[in-house]
């Protein structure tokens, strides 16, 4: 299970050639980053409204597809998902507001 | 690496009962859902800017952002992060288009 | 044209009652309060990608599109546009950056 | 109360050349589209979980928060707000699920 966006990364790797007709993944790589960043923002709009609804189901699938476009975007743009890993455990050292401190610009 | 999410599940839940003056994640926690909400809103929409400025760099650190903050809202609504990246296994066997009808309800 | 979005209001009023399968702003309201909110979350993305894209056409239409949803959602939760007018006209003689301090709360 | 909006175009214009740690607006302005847009994204975000907590105080405030830093970004872009609200006017004479098909591309 641990490894489930490392195998998905593969997955969306292996799809971006295929036929958009036959892929959504295909289809979402074929229509450019502008797409892939829209159905980042519409998934987490939709988890946030699961959130709220205190709806533990639809927000375990809302978070999935979240991660999925997720997942999606970085290959668009060719962002290994080990450096963004990479880049939380970085972090985890660091703890409480100092981390927070570290972690945003302004 | 691999167990990034998992170990960061278990970080945040030692530090849910923190003091919220010291710890980031405490303060969010004590905030409730709709704190928790509002930040993976603010870090999505930060993910997509980085994403559409092609800046590879501030795409990687966006992307931890959003996933910490994913993490802390299913910490705040009590899903386990295992539950989400089964559902995203689940989803791995079907693929294209059906995979796409699978995932969304309308 | 000052009148836009009271006219608007009106209209989104009457259409409330119709046949959801004629009209779209009565088969929003028809789905309730998550439909209306995740309807202005998708229109606030694709605003923010068409400014960034710096396609001024396309920024007019989505900005067209995040009024219109946000006039729904006001009115599926019954807040006047005239309220949210009022709200801003209050905060005008406050300047700088006393009235972002008068804005927000944190 | 119908002209709020052209009013606060033409205060927001003029203090586009405002020391920026005198002026909210002249910040914002100066740090450029992104920052516009990613104020835009986090007043969205709260006006949704205003909407979903059936706070209407809140929706009066976050949605007036909203108009605001869409004509921010708007300013930024030197999108006349006037032309947006031309274009709910050109839509107006269309009705129902036609409109809605004259709104979307895709």
């Amino acid at each position: 299970m641990t490894d489930t966006l490392l195998r998905l990364e593969k997955t969306i790797a292996a799809r971006r050639g295929a036929d958009p007709s036959m892929s959504y993944v295909a289809s979402l790589l074929a229509k450019g980053t502008k797409k892939a960043a829209q159905k980042l923002g519409e998934e987490a709009t939709e988890t946030i409204i699961a959130a709220l609804a205190e709806d533990a189901q639809a927000l375990r699938g809302e978070a999935a597809d979240l991660l999925f476009h997720l997942m999606v975007l970085l290959a668009d743009r060719g962002v290994p998902i080990a450096d963004v890993l990479a880049e939380l455990d970085r972090r985890e050292g660091v703890s409480g507001h100092a981390e927070k401190a570290s972690r945003s610009g302004d």
